[in-house]
C-alpha cells in the first residue's frame, strides 16, 4: 500500500485524487484537508477513514469534530494542521492540491520530513522555487508535477538527460478568447471567462486561463522544475489541447505528451511514477480528431504571459507580486467588482510599484503578498 | 570513441550514417561494405580509413583491391566478407544499412559475436523475427531501431515499462497516392510513384511508400521489436510526417515523437542511445507548420497494409514471401515491366499460392524467398 496525504482533499485536484484512490484500490490515504468545506470533509473521512483531516478554519474544525466523533480521523486546525498533516508519521507522498500561497509552509515542512510532493500549488514554485527547490535535492525528496503541462514535460523527459534538453514546449488552449483583440477584452463578462475550451476546471484557474496568467504561472515553475533558462521555455497555442506539452532535444527530436484532458492521468502518474496504471476513461481517436493547429500566443492582447515573463526575468520577489496582485484581482474580477482587462492593469501597476527584494527568504515572500495586497486594497 | 560498422555504407542509410560520424568526431568506422558501387567505397575508404571494406560483387573487390592498394584497408568480398565485417573485432555497433534479405545473415554473425545492432534492414525482423529476438536476448545484444518510425516508438518508450504499453501508433504520410482510389492507381507512372511527399529516400522504399507496403513492413516489425501483438498496433495516417510515431500506455497517456524529416537523427539516435548529440539542421517550428492532421489508411486502396498485417497474423514463412514478392514485383515496376496495381496482384497471388511452413529455420526462409522468385518470374 501506498501511503498519501492531500492538502486540499475537497477542491478539483484534492477530489479526482481521490477518485485515482478510489479505483486503485491500494493507495491509503493518511490525512485530507479542506478550507473550510466541512461537509465535504465529512463524507471523505467517512468513506477513507484518514487517521488526520486538517481544517483551515478553527471555528469549522470545531464543529467537524463534533460530527466526527464516532469515527477515528482525528481534527486538527488552521496552519498548524496543516503543517501536521503535511509530515505525518508514515505518510511517502503530500499531494499539495491546496491553492493559493498558503500552500508553500506545509511544502516546506513536508519536504523537511522527506515526504515526496504531488505538486499542483502553483505558487509553491512560482514564489519559493529558489527556496524549494535547493531544498528538495538536500532532503532528496522528488517534486512530482500534478499541473497538466508540467506532468507532460515530466513524462516526455522520462529517460532522458535533462542536460540535453534544448528547450520546453508548454501548449495553451489559448483559453476562451483567443483570437480576440485587446478592444474585444473590454466588456468580456464573468460567465465567458468561466467557459473554457477543454478543461472543466476550479474557478480561479479558468479565469487565469483567459488571461494566460495561468501560462505565465506555468512557465515560471517550468524554470524551477526543469532547470532550464526562461529562453529556454515556449509557449505554444495548440486550442485542442491535445498535446498537453513537449520538450525538444539538442537532436531536434521532440518527445509530446498527448492524452484526453482528464487531470486524473497527471495524479495518476504522480503517485505511481515512473510506473503508469490503467485509467479508465476516453481515449483519443486521432482519426476523429482530425486535426492538431498550432498558432503563437498573442502576447500583445494577452498580457499575462509577458508579464510573468517580465517577472520571473527580474526575479526576486517579483513573481511572488505577480501572482498575489492576479489572485486578489481575480477574486474581485470574481466577486464582478472589475472588469477583465482590470486583471491586467492591477497586476501591471502592482509590480511597477515594488520594489524587488533579492533572494527573498519565506517571510519576505510572504511579506510582499501582504504588502501588494494591502496596496491593491487601497485604491480598487 | 565509439567503434561500429556499417553493412551499406554507399546506400541512402550508410552514407547518412557517415554524415553523422563526420559531424560528431568521436565514432571510428571500422568496417563498411557496398553491394558493387566502388567508386563511392573507395572515397569512403580515403576519408574514413576502416580498417575492412567488404564487397558483394567479387569483381569488384578485386578491383577496388588494386585500386586502394595505396591504403591500409583490407578489401573482403561476396557473403563471407560480409560476415567477417559483421562480426569484426573492436566493433561495438554493426549498422544494417543494407536493403534486402542479404542482410539477415551478416546480422546474426554479428548478434553472436555480441554486437549491438543499429537496424535499418527491413527484412530481418520481417522474415526472421522469430529468430533474431530471442537471439538478440540470448547474446545481451540491443536492437536499436534506426527506421523513423520505430525510432519513434523507440524513444517514446525510453523510461517506460513494456508490459505498460496500450498500443503502438504508427504514423504513415498516406504516399503520393493519398486519397485516390483503386481506379485512380491503375494508370500512375513510376514518376508519380517516386514523388515522396516528405522523405528523400530510396527507390525501393518510396515505391514501398506508395503501396502501404513499407508501413506493413514495419507493422511487421514493430510487433518483434517491441513485443507486442498484432492488435496493438495501429497505422495513423499523418500526411505531414511530423509525428514519426507514438505510444499509447495503459492510462491512456500517449507518447509521441516529433521532428523534421531527417534520417539523421534516428541514425545518431541508435548510436549514442540513450544519450543525445546536437545535430544541426533544420528544426520544427510550430508557428509555421500551422497544422497537423490525421485519417484512418484507406486499406481497401492501398492494399499493402492489409495484406502485410495477413502474412503477419499467418506467421512462420509468410511474412517471406510477402517480402519476397514484393520486393520482386517493386523491381518488375521500377524496370517499367509492370503496373503500379499490379504489384498487388504478384503479392497476393504469391501468398495465396505459398504453403505456410511453422518456424522456419534460415534454410527454409531463403529456400521460401527463392521459391517465391522463381514462382513469380515463371509468371509474369
Amino acid at each position: 500500500m501506498k501511503k498519501i496525504a492531500i492538502l486540499g482533499s475537497t477542491g478539483s485536484i484534492g477530489t479526482q485524487t481521490l477518485d485515482v484512490v478510489r479505483s486503485n484500490g491500494d493507495i491509503e490515504v493518511l490525512g485530507i484537508s479542506a478550507g473550510k468545506n466541512i461537509d465535504k470533509l465529512e463524507e471523505q473521512i467517512r468513506e477513507f477513514s484518514p487517521k488526520l483531516a486538517a481544517v483551515w478554519d478553527e471555528e469549522k474544525a470545531r464543529e467537524l469534530a463534533v460530527r466526527t466523533k464516532d469515527t477515528n480521523t482525528r481534527i486538527v486546525a488552521g496552519m498548524d494542521g496543516l503543517l501536521e498533516l503535511a509530515s505525518m508519521e508514515g505518510s511517502e507522498i503530500l499531494v499539495t492540491a491546496i491553492v493559493g500561497m498558503l500552500g508553500i509552509r506545509p511544502t516546506i515542512e513536508a519536504i523537511r520530513a522527506g515526504k515526496d510532493i504531488a505538486l499542483a500549488n502553483k505558487e509553491t514554485l512560482v514564489t519559493a522555487g529558489h527556496l524549494i527547490m535547493p531544498m528538495a535535492r538536500e532532503y532528496g525528496v522528488r517534486i512530482l508535477p500534478v499541473d497538466s503541462e508540467h506532468s507532460a514535460i515530466f513524462q516526455a523527459l522520462n529517460g532522458e538527460y535533462r542536460k540535453e534538453i534544448h528547450k520546453l514546449l508548454i501548449t495553451a488552449s489559448g483559453g476562451p478568447f483567443r483570437g480576440r483583440k485587446r478592444k474585444d477584452l473590454e466588456k468580456v463578462t464573468l460567465q465567458d471567462t468561466l467557459k473554457h475550451p477543454n478543461w472543466v476546471m476550479g474557478q480561479k484557474i479558468t479565469v487565469d486561463s483567459a488571461t494566460l496568467v495561468n501560462k505565465g504561472l506555468e512557465v515560471m515553475e517550468a524554470r524551477w522544475l526543469f532547470d532550464v533558462t526562461l529562453d529556454q521555455i515556449q509557449v505554444v497555442v495548440q486550442p485542442q489541447s491535445v498535446i498537453h506539452s513537449m520538450v525538444e532535444f539538442e537532436d531536434g527530436g521532440i518527445i509530446a505528451q498527448l492524452g484526453t484532458p482528464d487531470m486524473r492521468l497527471p495524479i495518476q502518474y504522480a503517485l505511481y511514477y515512473p510506473h503508469r496504471r490503467y485509467l479508465d476513461g476516453e481515449r483519443l481517436d486521432f482519426a476523429k480528431l482530425g486535426s492538431i493547429t498550432f498558432e503563437e500566443p498573442d502576447m500583445d492582447t494577452f498580457l499575462g504571459l509577458p508579464m510573468a515573463i517580465r517577472a520571473a526575468e527580474e526575479g526576486g520577489s517579483m513573481p511572488t507580486v505577480f501572482n498575489a496582485s492576479n489572485e486578489l484581482a481575480v477574486k474581485k474580477f470574481l466577486r464582478q467588482e472589475i472588469g477583465f482587462l482590470d486583471i491586467y492593469e492591477i497586476i501591471g501597476q502592482s509590480m511597477e510599484r515594488h520594489k524587488k527584494i533579492e533572494n527573498p527568504d519565506l517571510d519576505e515572500i510572504l511579506a510582499a503578498e501582504n504588502e501588494t495586497y494591502q496596496w491593491i486594497e487601497s485604491r480598487w
